[in-house]
Order: C-alpha cells, then sequence, then structure tokens
C-alpha cells in the first residue's frame, strides 16, 4: 500500500510524508555509478563522466522508497537550484515507479496517478524559481530544459493511458455535436437564440467544425447528462497530448542556450523522442542531472 | 485558382475532375527517377531500384497539375490495386501541393482542407478492396502500410496547424468544466437529475476528469453556446491526433507481415516517425509506391 507521492491540493512535497520509515531505504549505488573517462564507448570522446545504468529491474516498491529518499534530500536543502535538482531526481525514481506498476499493477494507486503526481512534484521544483527567466542562469535553464522534457513524456504517457477512452468518446461526441448541427438548423431549439456565425465555426478543423448549435454565441444550448460528462473526460485526456507538445516546444526553445550541452547528451544518451520510453527517458535526464550537479560542483 | 480537388460529398475522385485542361500539364520526370543497382549508397546493397529525388521546389500550382495527371492516370485504370497504386501516388503530389501552399498561401484553399481533402482521396483508394483484409495479398497489405503511413502523418500535420486553438479552447472549456461541477454539487439545475456516478468519471483523466454536470446519465445539462461551439471545435481538432496514432498503429501491425521490405525502405530512405516532414514522407512513400510497381509489374 503505497502513500499518496503528492496531493495536488497540499502545499509541497513535504505534504504527505510524514509517515515515511526511511530505515528500510535500499541503497540506490546498484542502480547506476558514475564513470569516468574511462568510457568505453569509441564513438564519441565523453568530455563529461558518463554514469553507466544497470539492467536490473525492481519493484514499484523499492523505486518508491528511493524516490522519497531522494525528495526528503531535497525538502532538506536550502538552496533553490539544488532543491531543484533533487526534486527532478526524485521525481525520476517516480517514474520508474509508475513505469513498474505498468508491468506489475498495484491496488493502491494506478501508474497514471503516480505519472500525474510526478507531474506535480516537477511543477513543484519549477516553482521554486523561474529557471526559464531570461536573468536565469545558463545551469537554470539546462535544468528547465530537462524539466520540460520530462513533462512532456510524462503528459504523452498519461495520453497513452487513456487513449482508448478518448478515442471512443471522440467519435460518440462527434456523431452528437453533427446531428445537433442538423437539428439546430431545421428546429431550433427555445435555448438557442440566432445570430451571427460563431468565430469557432471558422476554426472548427474540418467536417462539421464548431457546427454544435445554432450560430450565435449568447445563449445556452441543453445537452445530454452523458455528451457532458463525455466531453469532459475527453478534455481531461486530450488536454495531456496538448501539454506533452507544449513542454516539448518550451524544451525545444531553451535548449538552444545550451546546445553543446545537449549534443553532448543526445550523443552520450541517444537523443530523446516522442517514442521514448520512460526508462529511456529517466537515464536521459538523471545523466543530464548529474551533469548539472558536477558543472555546480553538488556532487 | 484551384478547384476543389475531391468534394467528400461527392461518390469518388473523379467527381470534381471534369473541367480540368490537362494540355499543359508539365512532365514529371525531372522531379524524381528510377536509378539502377549503380547507386552509390555504400551502406546498404540496393536489391530494389532506388528513385533520386531533385530539391528543385516547385509551385502548388505544378504539383497540383501533377497531382490530376497521377490521378487521371488512375481514374482512368481498371485493375484495382495499380489503381489504389495512383491514387496514392497522386495523394502524394497533393501533399506536395498542401506543402507549397504552407510556404506560398493561396487564396483559394487552405493547406488544412488540402490535406484532409487528401486524406479523403487516400481513403477512396483503399475503399476500392480491402487491403488490410487477411485475404489480401502481399503487395495489397504493403499499400495498406504506406497508406497507412501516410494518414497517420496528414492527420498529425493536421492537427499541428490548429494546434494552438486547441489548446485554447482546452483552457477555457477545462475552467468551465471544473465550475460547471462546483455549481452541480453545491447547487443542481433543474435540468439535472441524480444517480449514481457516471461510468465517464472514473475515466476521467486526472482532476476533473468526467465532472461536468451532476452525476447521473439521463437528464440533460443546459449550457452555453459558446462552450457548446468550443466543445465541438476541440473535438473536431484533436479527432486528427486520435486518428493519426490509429493509423500509425495501423500500419506497424501490417507492416509485420513484409518486414524485409520495410527494413530496406527504411534504410533506403529513413524511417518515418512521427517527426517526419511532409517531404519525408512524400519521398519515402514515392520509394516504396515504385517498389510495389516494380514488384507488379506495374512500371
Amino acid at each position: 500500500m503505497l502513500p499518496p507521492l503528492l496531493s495536488p491540493l497540499s502545499d509541497g512535497p513535504l505534504g504527505n510524508e510524514r509517515e515515511v520509515d526511511t530505515r528500510n531505504e535500499k541503497p540506490s549505488g546498484d542502480s547506476y555509478h558514475a564513470n569516468g573517462p574511462s568510457d568505453s564507448e569509441v564513438w564519441s570522446e565523453p568530455r563529461r563522466p558518463r554514469l553507466s545504468f544497470s539492467d536490473t529491474v525492481h519493484s514499484a516498491d523499492y523505486y518508491m522508497q528511493e524516490a522519497k529518499r531522494l525528495k526528503h534530500k531535497a525538502d532538506a536543502l536550502m538552496d533553490k537550484f539544488g532543491k531543484a535538482v533533487n526534486y527532478a531526481d526524485g521525481a525520476l525514481s517516480f517514474i520508474d515507479c509508475g513505469n513498474a506498476m505498468e508491468r506489475d499493477p498495484l491496488e493502491a494507486k494506478s501508474p497514471y496517478t503516480m505519472y500525474s503526481e510526478t507531474v506535480e512534484l516537477i511543477r513543484y521544483a519549477m516553482r521554486l524559481k523561474n529557471f526559464a527567466s531570461h536573468s536565469a542562469t545558463v545551469a537554470e535553464k539546462k535544468l528547465a530544459v530537462l524539466c520540460n522534457r520530462c513533462l512532456s513524456l510524462l503528459y504523452l504517457r498519461m495520453f497513452h493511458l487513456k487513449k482508448d477512452h478518448a478515442v471512443k468518446y471522440s467519435r460518440s461526441l462527434m456523431e452528437y455535436f453533427k446531428n445537433s448541427a442538423k437539428t439546430s438548423h431545421q428546429a431550433p431549439s427555445p435555448w438557442r437564440t440566432n445570430g451571427n456565425p460563431s468565430p469557432a465555426s471558422s476554426v472548427g478543423g474540418g467536417a462539421g467544425g464548431g457546427s454544435g448549435g445554432a450560430p450565435g454565441s449568447s445563449g445556452s444550448v441543453a445537452i445530454p447528462q452523458r455528451i457532458h460528462h463525455m466531453a469532459a473526460s475527453h478534455v481531461n485526456i486530450t488536454n495531456n497530448i496538448l501539454r506533452s507538445y507544449e513542454h516539448w516546444e518550451t524544451a525545444d526553445r531553451l535548449a538552444s542556450d545550451s546546445q553543446e550541452f545537449f549534443q553532448e547528451l543526445d550523443s552520450a544518451m541517444e537523443p530523446l523522442s516522442q517514442q521514448s520510453s520512460m526508462t529511456e527517458l529517466v537515464r536521459y535526464i538523471r545523466q543530464g542531472l548529474h551533469w548539472l550537479r558536477s558543472e555546480a560542483h553538488l556532487l
């Protein structure tokens, strides 16, 4: 039974951590360790220390304990940059945990919830200071890039976990809006007012765009409960993909200030893409955070 | 001023083509031509003839004429497979045309409309025969893979062209559903019936999932016109991304029957990804269609 990682309503990651027993936490040394320039990959000359990652797969609980250890480390820090780096590191273990939960489902929590709470943790870390602002240091911007990549692929994964529902709702909703457009042209309901075509209809995107209800943006339309529920769920699920693209683009924009750093990271780890697995994401970001730490002398 | 490529309501690509003047059509020879085994790329041994593509950029009108030429060729054919291959080839020139329209906008038609009509043309070609069925030949399944990749990246491009609207609508709709959930818990409107929680709410995907309106799936909810319009537009735009994933997965599934063919195509052309440009898409599919033709002795 896993305690909630971070309630979206709590005012910070200290929120639900009081009851955690840290005595039986396992060491993290075996999952990855620093590697000097004795790196064996010959196709690039590593100027920064490479981590080597073990392929040992652990239980969700293992990663949860590891994540809490890193999060508590962050909670205890004062320096905002070091704190954010450690929260991001903790978030990676929460992602490992969600990934393990996808392999071995737990009753206590769904992978979707684990990922969405991890999103909250990363957002919290990024709110400590505006690491993406013009006044931010190069190191802070690099951290912002790594966090945005994380958020983008987390939102994408969350979208995929609910995609089948979205497809089902999308079909029903498109059918409903098509019919409601027809009927509204035949017999306007008392809830509708007539007026000029709504701007929405001009950006509807193909057949039936913005065609729900009669033209005019005042007045109201009576829709079935079922449709209202579906629309709410559909908006929530598809919001994940929109957020994913938003954070991907933000990361691309910020990365242009540190091209050399991210080129070396790409050649060390395989560049991230929207097809990257959660494991590839965790390793890429963890390597990046390790370099950020060593450059900021936080090791 | 471009005539519509294909009205979704017409019963086939012959629909709007009667008025087309084919006399001043330009030859296609200069845009790509077949290459023998004298292919210079040493990193793979080409067993199939490679096309070499010129980087010359033409006007939207050039590609439109080229597309019509290929489409008329298809219209004239009897054999369903050869017909579908030629419609697919024509679709590629319509994609080139849409891509040129993105560079140099035309008043007559938006790139979005050009791409969505191209989707209709490919769908028409795929309805000629069920090329994806179990009884389909290997060549027919290869064609189905190429068409599904095309549809997937066309839908993705269409989504990107409208993404900013979707983001705007998504924000407003999430805000609306959040508030409507609050108010519905405080003061149920006369349009709502009480009952058990709707199944939708359990799959809402994070905060506010399926929370629009009161629980219960009967009865109706009065929503503002503005929201009704936005929801219709939002569903239409996000439907593109859902379709894109659907066709991508279908292509992956069907491609497993012709691994060797697609491995050679990938090594000849760079594998397609969701980051591929419209130009990369056109070249990849065109090379694939060329191989299909040569294997079916349609050259």
